[in-house]
């Protein structure tokens, strides 16, 4: 991802090359301020391009390009939760909250937009992108888990951690990044044991599930 | 409130009454529907009224009526975490969460347009009127635990747990309204007591609140 100012105007891009670019200077808009206040303009000015070319690639204006640039932030934020199923779970888990905390803290306001709407442009296509990339994150978690066919307790288990691990970004930002990054990463790991063990008590899957943490963990 | 058939459309209703009956004809429509499939006619014909009438009361048309449907239904959330301030804490909780699931249990489709947004009235407005319920019953629940002046990690904990609370009810309405209120209910206090024990080993305040909460039960 090289700033647009490295890429100038006159040099002759690939399409694909000049889509990535003008997602790229969208993103870096829509990360610091609300999909509202962020034009077409502004998004050729930041790419170094002009308006009409803009609209060539996303002929359907801002609500496509904000589409778009939601899709390319939703498939890096997919990305944070792909781990390799190697080594202890917590470690895994805790590697997944530096990367999706490193991603909330570059994008800040965009992610905010992201997830909040509430946005003029919000839509339910843009509400199902959002809710595409929670899915993927729960089935990441699920896999490394290793339960097979995990049941409804565990499922609502790990979905509702999730949405937490999102409310603390939301409010991490909120309060200027307060706890550093690598506390709240601990607590939300932490969480995670507990809300598991917490529903253990009601779910033999989940209980045999706790049992194993502890014993990698010992 | 009382359903629209038993108000014959020849009665004539203060100002206030045909509000209150216009209000409650939108909401059992949003609570069953997405908002983009609510139309002025139906809340017309679900109030027995004619649709001019409706549009004199919400000149605004649609969008304003759905934003005073969402006021209404964010009231009377509000008043769920209203709990006196009297008797063991974690009963008060549990009273609280019972008022909360029963409203999500008769509200279903409404809690989830309402919560989740994504229908094509949704604006930064309504928004704000979702996230004012959310800062009100974390302002109950702190009211609560009797901690005065509440620091940022004591604050996080219990804010982070009320999404949790939404999110639970969300897929507990997606589950087909599985585990039974009562089973989600004692998970959700239990997950309350454990989410603010990991918070206890990093903060003071919230180790100081979990001792007394432990001595209460005792």
């Amino acid at each position: 991802m090289s700033p647009a100012a490295s890429t100038p105007a006159y040099r002759r891009l690939s399409v694909e090359e000049r889509r990535a670019q003008l997602l790229d200077a969208a993103l870096s808009l829509f990360a610091h301020r609300a999909p509202e206040e962020v034009s077409l303009d502004g998004v050729a000015e930041a790419a170094g391009v002009s308006r009409p070319l803009v609209y060539r690639y996303f002929p359907g204006g801002k609500q496509q390009l904000y589409e778009a640039a939601l899709r390319s932030a939703a498939e890096e934020l997919r990305h944070c939760f792909d781990e390799p199923h190697e080594g202890p779970l917590l470690p895994r888990l805790a590697r997944a909250l530096d990367r999706y905390l490193s991603f909330v803290d570059s994008h800040d306001a965009g992610f905010t937009a992201l997830l909040q709407g509430g946005s003029v442009v919000e839509t339910s296509r843009t509400t199902a992108i959002v809710d595409g990339v929670r899915r993927a994150a729960a089935e990441h978690i699920l896999s490394h888990l290793e339960v097979p066919d995990p049941g409804p307790r565990l499922r609502m288990t790990v979905r509702v951690w999730i949405t937490a691990v999102e409310a603390a970004s939301l409010i991490w930002l909120d309060e200027g990044k307060q706890p550093p990054a690598a506390e709240l990463r601990d607590w939300l790991v932490e969480q995670f044991v507990a809300v598991l063990t917490v529903t253990a008590a009601r779910d033999a899957q989940t209980a045999a599930l706790v049992r194993a943490l502890a014993s990698a963990d010992a």
